[in-house]
């Protein structure tokens, strides 16, 4: 390849053409309403079993998606654990944004989804991680709720601020918030 | 054009260099409240009509924006003719996801856009396919549903699943989750 | 640069290469939820201050975070002074979407945030304007509310409508709807 081509190749952008790497999405997980994370977790799945680099940041009500299922009391001073006996972490409490109705909205809808083959929170968040989809907690949103690496599950990235997902966005071809 | 050129711009991406087609925009639409569904149908169809390939995947609640307006029960069993009752589809049934207010918010922010002329969603959605805007519905909440063809209004594409989302995703200029 | 390269260069995109101009983001804000605001706007300021140039579309509920803090009454007929009396605008009138408990919720947060050191929503608005973020409030919504120039903050860029908004979001590497 001539000399001025290579230059021209280099200026398409900091990583080389789109065409020369895996295609890439970046999504927010800002939720952690069943109906939100659900949609982020299928995507994110699927996208990385197409061959897509993704890449996760749990952020606001979104950090508590990544939370032990049995860890019941998070947080330092007592508006942190308010808050934590209010929200309930992990992908096995996660409740409808609408019609919870109480738990039987969430209950029926977890109900026919298993008989639809619909994999669980739980077990697409498993996947995720043996499928290589990084996540990786917020870690403004991490002291706010005054949480420790030790309350979430294993696997994760280390914690980041919103200037390392913008950079990530920048050179993604797909960009969600959800 | 030399061979080192084509060669060049082939590496730029599958298909070609996005100078060399429409722009493109891919949308999610998740919800079915009046003040989401608006959103998506402004941007498909002020998107279309500037000339960009416009493709939006209905999902979770949102997939209830393409039923038939008269279509009341859906369903095959209890559970999902039970959600159906509570979370009525069809454009001409959406409710505001805030101030709601029993219909009254709802049924002002209507008149409201009425003496605006903001088209109703229903109007929209017709504009859309004319502007050949692509509508799909999302295969797993089909199934989840128990939704069938039938109960969709005429003239969508056929139904696809996450993984055919990604890849027209990859692909597009505008990506948006709404 | 020969000729045939800089032909090259112009057919993939109205405005050249990415990798010649700055990054850009644009965002569509939409609520005017307190949980939804304050991404809107650590996002905004953390890429402007990455160098990239930012454009936020102010749509729907989003429109009344740009309203003046002390204008509490606004529009021109009863529809629309009521939408104003109950949805009350300013980046220091904004409530959760969630956990909001008559207030409870969202005064422990804001109290959480000053401890942490993360910036209000009002200080994040001003930061933006001084980063150069640009902030378009949208026609059609405006005229639906019977909002003025008069009750927004100072600042802001002129009105627009969703053709604008599509065609930044064409030439953005990070779309946003949140």
């Amino acid at each position: 390849m001539s000399d001025e081509l290579s230059e021209t190749l280099e200026a398409l952008g900091r990583e080389g053409p789109a065409g020369n790497r895996p295609k890439r999405m970046a999504m927010v997980c800002w939720s952690s309403d069943l109906d939100r994370v659900w949609p982020v977790l299928i995507l994110a799945t699927t996208a990385a079993a197409s061959g897509l680099e993704v890449n996760v940041f749990f952020t606001f009500w979104g950090l508590r998606v990544l939370q032990k299922n049995d860890k019941r009391v998070t947080g330092q001073n007592w508006m942190q654990i308010g808050e934590s006996l209010m929200d309930r972490g992990g992908t096995d409490h996660l409740r409808l944004g609408k019609m919870h109705m109480g738990g039987m909205g969430t209950a029926m809808i977890k109900k026919l989804a298993k008989q639809y083959k619909v994999a669980s929170p739980s077990d697409l968040l498993e996947m995720a991680k043996d499928l290589g989809v990084k996540l990786y907690p917020c870690q403004m949103t991490m002291e706010l709720y005054g949480l420790t690496k030790d309350d979430f599950i294993d696997g994760l990235e280390p914690s980041m601020g919103a200037a390392s997902f913008i950079e990530m966005a920048c050179e993604s071809d797909i960009t969600l918030f959800i």
